[in-house]
């Protein structure tokens, strides 16, 4: 049977042995949120990258650029990190390069070894879910946390997913159990749930509340993102 | 107000800063559990040891040589790892060395910034609790994990520890509030809680059930074991 198994942050993914495994990324606030919206509207791809350098070059190449460092969209770029500036019409068929605090990190981290990387949110989780049951792999599930550490709005979709899946995957590591239990218990209000975490308080100092209750809505988009050649693209 | 703080295993170790906090380490299966029994029953100082070769050196010292690895103990020590053992009448005033796969590690981890190192169990939360309450510092619940990784157990003792000091302490990062409501959840059947975690399924086939029980029972013992000079002794 098939395992699936949760990393609750990149710090602790060289534990891991992905030689058989997809990596599902999820980086609920906000850039694997941002992905998953951009790519179900119409973007053509998304190019995460590791460092605001490589961002800015491939900006200067043509591709928008989108970075956010600290939650907060950094100065020469084009795009924000918010959710609802990737439903615009000008973004169909672009191409976009993004750096974020987490999530792109975790993206890079993860290709190095991994047999595929997908890239999931609530948003497209019953997409991913069918998807992985089809696949003969394992699962890894990467929380992006924050700055290294665990956060909850990435392990609770951990365990959304490990729930939607442990008819077909094996739930054995204790960090898969702990990500499925803190979900059950609040699979029916994640946002109250989540209303105390560190990075929402964060978030609402910058007053961006729509943002978290549009991150933890669930299925809205029948899509499945994967890194193909270094660029996120909706699987055809 | 002073912090608590949770880290899940000592691979996250290094994202904490310690020069202001106590740090608790707790390997509750089972180096911390024995350590707080022994020191209970009367063992003079339990000396924790990153390598079994320096446990064997103390060993030959005329210290009594405790040793274990994957939960079994090794050959050629006086040891083992079980609670039970340390409540031998022949390890009173006794100065024990101890190696384990992931409790004393954190251990010795723990003591190069931290202010202070405890160790906590089940068996002596409330003691532990008192005694922080009445400290000026932080506190850093160090969870040993297994091999790096979070485990169940840990991070319930970290939980209830968390739980038992929210009116005096802050509980900011999302770590901590994974682990109370995780022990919030199973406050009032921990055995049924722990079950089906991995460390207790690896302890059931080497058929220690009873070493399980004996765990997760709270406040046997009014005693804090506190790391002075490389020993750890009951605090006077």
């Amino acid at each position: 049977m098939k395992q699936l198994d949760v990393c609750l942050t990149p710090e602790l993914l060289h534990l891991h042995n992905l030689s058989n495994s997809i990596v599902v990324v999820a980086d609920i606030f906000r850039a694997t949120s941002c992905m998953v919206t951009g790519l179900a509207y119409g973007v053509k791809s998304i190019t995460p990258v590791a460092t605001l350098e490589e961002c800015r070059l491939l900006q200067e190449r043509g591709m928008i650029g989108a970075a956010e460092r600290n939650a907060k969209k950094e100065e020469g770029f084009q795009l924000d990190n918010s959710p609802f500036s990737y439903m615009a019409d000008n973004l169909i068929g672009a191409e976009i390069a993004m750096t974020t605090t987490n999530g792109t990190l975790s993206i890079t981290k993860a290709k190095a070894t991994a047999v595929k990387v997908l890239v999931g949110s609530f948003l497209n989780l019953g997409a991913l879910a069918n998807y992985l049951r089809s696949e003969v792999y394992d699962v890894t599930v990467l929380c992006a946390g924050w700055k290294g550490r665990p956060n909850l709005e990435d392990t609770l979709f951990a365990g959304a997913l490990a729930d939607a899946l442990q008819e077909q995957f094996m739930l054995l590591e204790d960090g898969t159990l702990m990500a499925q239990r803190l979900y059950q218990e609040s699979r029916h209000n994640l946002l109250a749930s989540v209303a105390n975490s560190s990075h929402v308080r964060r978030l609402q100092r910058l007053g961006i509340q729509k943002d978290i209750s549009y991150c933890l809505q669930t299925d809205l988009y029948d899509i499945v993102p994967v890194l193909r050649g270094g660029k996120l693209i909706a699987m055809p």
